[in-house]
């Protein structure tokens, strides 16, 4: 199929055009860059990032929240963010078998994404992805990560309202919790609020979110019970109050300059290849005053 | 300090001078460059990666492995990668407790190293971290990762020799890993081998092993009691044997060429000035046919 083509059945709001671009740019093959560059800016459409521990109820809630949108009559697509890592846990394949009736549900797009080994924790083109789903006429994008790693702290700088998710008993622990999730959530969940704790945690969450509110905003803290679709409606209204604030150009400013920084960085990440930096290892590495990090100069300037 | 002095204690083996420079390495201050343009290539000195899920005791199991490589009279440098997530988990902490003894124990040197948000699982200069601890005299370098998220996919690309260890326990999960631990694992060690299952589960692991052998290396499967110093010193032969094959002309072209290409990706992304970029897009964003792909070739071109 040429590129004309998909992108008019893209813009027609397609899923099998819509996977088609998606594969293609995952792969960087085909007519790629004449979709990319077909695409329109879309910042009016919300990006929320569902994060938080293993545990939590992150896959459950994603369900409940699409739900409730789906129920108001809007589209929402959701990537899901799946491991690379070479250990599977059991908890994180039953998160994606509770989200697999949502694959029936129409007017819900679901893709899942492996999260990269080498060069970030997120999924490598993650952006594009975004940018392709919101051409393609969906009115929410949700990101699920699986709570490991470092793929909760890279959500922040993609997804224009963060949610972080957590259960009641997490309370004991928000002590030992880096600041770095009070850094990234633009609001709060205390999920399964029907466990013994729930208001207690609340409670401090919102004293902790009272001390860094902004002029703008302040992290509200909701209280969820996914699995029952408790508290699901309140949680869209929130993300759709916080992403207002986006809007403002002083902050598109910001969120479009990190994300070209960082198209930019894997752009030149691509450029750098192996087998040729092998053939001239062959060569110098055999000297004896070999410094692999005079030898790195070189390669950089020449790349 | 100036640099010479600092290179000069660095190659006496002085650990204070070596961590100096690992700080300034770090930070990419001071004499840095020509801190890494003195190092000499030293590819005799194994480097070891500990991996595996987290409860698999891979924090007892260095503690256990430094002992056994002290005994025999070498000096070893313990690396901790620790993790960025913000959510903090109290077994990690128990984790680096474990470990705390080695801190005062002759010969060995412990340093811990964030693990990185933005561009990569494992910490962002632990390559020329490792160099400067084999130019400062130290017969082994072990790498612990914290057993969750991406770094063990990297630690295989790190490390000469990557040891995975597991509990018994995971028998029942070991249907459901991906493929990639049989692909990393040079070693594989069954720790807290007192518990049951851990003979079924060896010999399962021996099994998978055996189908995936090379002619130059079958990874053995070890049983360890780890937190009792039981099987330290064949899993420490294992390391050394396995090390051995790393010393070959093209094995070391193939280490080499991947660590300069990750260094020189590295440099890469630090010339990608976010505040450049912003000043350029605050004129183009306002245009009607702003396409973000378009801009990002732009500066692609001129960066």
């Amino acid at each position: 199929m040429d590129a004309a083509a998909l992108i008019s059945g893209l813009k027609q709001g397609d899923t099998k055009s819509l996977a088609r671009c998606i594969s293609l740019v995952e792969n960087n093959s085909g007519p790629c860059e004449a979709l990319l560059f077909s695409l329109q800016h879309r910042p009016e459409i919300p990006v929320a990032g569902i994060t938080g521990p293993p545990g939590a109820g992150k896959s459950s809630l994603v369900n409940a929240l699409t739900h409730s949108f789906v129920a108001s009559g809007k589209k929402v697509a959701i990537i899901a963010v799946d491991p690379t890592s070479p250990f599977n846990y059991g908890s994180l394949l039953g998160d994606r078998l509770r989200m697999s009736e949502l694959y029936l549900t129409p007017g819900v797009f679901i893709r899942s994404m492996a999260s990269r080994g080498s060069l970030g924790g997120l999924a490598p083109k993650i952006h594009e992805t975004i940018d392709l789903i919101k051409n393609a006429g969906f009115d929410l994008v949700l990101i699920e990560t699986v709570g490991v790693g470092q793929s909760e702290v890279e959500i922040a700088g993609i997804a224009d309202t963060t949610v972080v998710v957590m259960v009641p008993e997490a309370g004991d622990e928000v002590q030992t919790m880096k600041s770095g999730v009070m850094e990234i959530a633009d609001i709060f969940v205390v999920n399964k609020a029907d466990r013994e704790g729930a208001d207690a945690f609340a409670g401090h969450l919102r004293r902790l979110s009272a001390q860094k509110h902004t002029a703008k905003w302040m992290s509200p803290v909701l209280l969820t019970e996914a699995h029952r679709n408790i508290g699901a409606a309140p949680l869209a209204e929130a993300i759709n109050a916080h992403h207002q604030l986006n809007l403002s150009k002083e902050k598109q400013l910001d969120l479009m300059a990190e994300k070209t920084a960082h198209l930019v960085r894997e752009a030149l990440a691509r450029k750098v290849q192996v087998h040729r930096i092998r053939e001239r290892l062959s060569i110098q590495m055999a000297h004896p005053d070999f410094n692999l990090y005079r030898f790195t100069r070189e390669i950089l300037q020449d790349t």
